[in-house]
């Protein structure tokens, strides 16, 4: 099995450098070469906006491995700054431009990965010319942007687009003193989240003195002397002094499309159960791919790390000549939006609603902790369950405290394909100080139980 | 289904009032009289040490319903202060002595449910005559225990016993800002959990100034004047002013037995599926009885409130005529020691050994947040694994902070009988202000499937 051969990685910062760890360390005899266009890898993207806020003081906090580290520790040789500018599968090579060098230069594999991660969907490419302009894609753009506040004193930002990045990026502007404006599509803050949730979430924005602008549609950033001076939307036309464009991601499968390698429906790279792509010897993981949503069995894609990680994992070891199966994902979240917990697994109502399922859903508001026990906060609890199974297919929960760690509960029960009543069983601890008695999760699955 | 008819209850605290509400919401045509020797019902027993301990301030607090507002809410009578002296199965009735009026009645019942909890062991119950000297097993005791300290300001407490209560009473007692000594049979606190848990528990106790006293059996208290002056064990005597006697429980099933009613090599009253005991008629529910532990398969008792509330609730529904079964316990609990959440579930290494199980054991110290996150503390994670099916036998996570909730995960992977192999793919969630990129879970599973 350990035959030795060249592996060559596209992309160095998930999904990419856990599937050279894992390959190497299954194969020592394999020849590993990461290829990273930018200057970091294996870095902390979910911290980056902490670092920005403050929180984290110094960038060097976030990053994992240096590439010399990553070297030496994994036994992989690391090329940053080199662009993989082509695929050439039917001949087993890709063609690299070395960005500090200015030279184009093609390395042949025998086999191959795409860890090409996400892109931030930018309606105009040219507003990031503006200096006061920003997007939060790698650990480069965090530190530009964290000077710019320091160096430059930012009043007034907009951020444009209310999703998980948005509400990261307002608490973290909110504690660096800025007034913060977000300018969002949707009537309310966090589509993926059921309407009651993303009402919670509106609340705490205000409870934060964030002005949040619902049903907005960027049309224009107004640019004077190469500064941003005001964001104009359908509705709104608001000066500023920061703009931050988090208004989604979508996979990064260009080099892949233009390898004629197949893409689906949702633009990610389409790889079988071990990763493969539909090119011979080309594997894909993470980001830039589909994967499969294990609630509804259907394509979906992920920028957490969290799913990157175990993909890279799996690609590892099949690149390694191990046949290691990748499940796919129950789609389990959480985003601290100032001092809320704010945690979701699964499929949404409406999501269910639309794959067809007879869907029934139960809401309770909960305990945090004991009766009486001083301290204790509201858990809101949302379950989206399927009439007919009787299986839990999704679920919200959000709370000042025991919402993050309550949804892994969920997150096991999906992926043990519970029953709500075999939720209404489960042994969960008590004790004052960390439960009430009836756990908040315990309660929705008995109230639900009672209407199936 | 709805027949009329009497249903009798013995035992108010946790297993008797959720059978009683429970039977007669699912069939308001019966009669439900429950009987409870002390003069309080339905309270949070788990909450009696905070109670102490002045974190709750009231006994009213505690109380989930005064008699009064059970027999209003919920429609069955209550008779506090009322001692059940003597079963009659043959001739379905009890007798009952009136503790107010010292008159001692029968009553005829359809069905009967025991729900006698558990009771204190104490080697010599004359020592309980001595004024300073303490069980904490009702909310009386609380009362006069919280109200003796209040009064008589001990210095010095012998808190004889280091199990859950010993814990959680040694916390109570240094927050009143006694000096502590603890008892105690084994060489470390807490018999239930693993070595390398128990020493962490033991310098968490030490860091917190209370004396422990390995490998010592009680053998005298000393008592001049109606007051204990000494605590004498098999080495030690050592002068006291308040003496906590925490010395473990057995069900209390003398009624039962008493009656001829089955019970087994626990003491506990045994049960099928469906609550009934061995004698016609009559059920039975909680710390009293016998209950199937899930992952060995074999009998164990539990005095945990949330066993007693699910089986309670189980046993309402026979009563009522709607068969339910009641499946066990995977034994998941968390007590608080100082700054400490001490969590365990399913079987220690040692009884798993006992069972004749091929046990593989992995212990790892992971972190509560993120990569550099402010703040994070390090999590303790015992996993003991079943090396021939490769399921997850039992666990010990200790941690100041995401050890309790995290306890629930591997709640769930038990009930749901999980393979290592499939803790290691869970979709925990991951954001740096409550989880680090890799759960202490996953990378506790994932080391321990290496070795699998």
């Amino acid at each position: 099995m350990n035959t030795p051969g060249r592996i060559l990685i596209v992309g160095g910062l998930a999904a990419g450098p856990a599937a050279a760890a894992k390959a190497k360390r299954l194969n020592p005899k394999l020849e590993i070469i990461l290829f990273e266009q930018g200057e970091h890898i294996s870095y902390a993207t979910c911290s980056m906006p902490y670092y920005i806020g403050d929180t984290i003081k110094s960038s060097d906090e976030l990053i994992a491995f240096s590439p010399e580290n990553f070297e030496k520790e994994k036994g992989c040789e690391v090329k940053t700054l080199h662009r993989v500018e082509e695929l050439m599968p039917h001949r087993k090579k890709i063609a690299v431009l070395d960005l500090k060098e200015g030279k184009r230069k093609e390395y042949k594999y025998d086999r191959l990965l795409l860890a090409t991660g996400a892109k931030i969907v930018v309606f105009n490419p040219a507003w990031l010319e503006a200096r006061n302009v920003f997007v939060v894609k790698t650990l480069a753009d965090s530190i530009r942007l964290k000077h710019y506040i320091d160096t430059h004193h930012p009043q007034q930002a907009v951020v444009v687009g209310g999703g998980f990045i948005g509400m990261e990026m307002a608490d973290a502007l909110r504690s660096r003193n800025l007034n913060v404006m977000i300018m969002h599509s949707g009537p309310e803050p966090m589509n993926s989240l059921e309407p009651e949730s993303r009402r919670i979430v509106l609340d705490e924005l205000q409870r934060n003195e964030v002005r949040f602008f619902g049903e907005q549609r960027l049309k224009e950033i107004l640019v004077h002397d190469g500064m941003a001076t005001h964001v104009v939307t359908t509705s709104e036309k608001r000066t500023c002094d920061l703009v931050i464009l988090a208004t989604g991601f979508s996979p990064n499968a260009d080099l892949a499309r233009a390898a004629h390698i197949r893409c689906g429906k949702l633009n990610g790279i389409v790889v079988d159960d071990y990763l493969k792509t539909g090119a011979d010897h080309v594997y894909a993981a993470g980001a830039c791919c589909e994967l499969t949503n294990l609630v509804s069995g259907k394509p979906m894609v992920s920028p957490l790390a969290t799913v990157s990680n175990k993909m890279g994992w799996a690609a590892g070891s099949n690149l390694a000549g191990h046949p290691t199966v990748y499940q796919g994902s129950v789609r389990t979240s959480v985003v601290k939006v100032f001092d809320l917990e704010v945690a979701s697994v699964g499929l949404s109502e409406r999501e269910a609603q639309l794959e067809g399922f007879r869907v029934l859903t139960e809401s309770v508001i909960g305990q945090s902790k004991g009766r009486h026990y001083p301290g204790r906060k509201s858990i809101f609890v949302k379950l989206i369950v399927d009439r007919s199974s009787k299986h839990l297919l999704g679920a919200n929960l959000i709370a000042e405290e025991g919402a993050a760690q309550r949804i892994n509960v969920l997150s096991t029960a999906i992926a043990a394909n519970m029953t709500i009543a075999d939720i209404a069983q489960l042994d969960l601890m008590y004790t004052p100080p960390f439960s009430p008695l009836w756990d908040p999760l315990l309660i929705a699955a008995n109230k639900t139980l009672k209407r199936l």
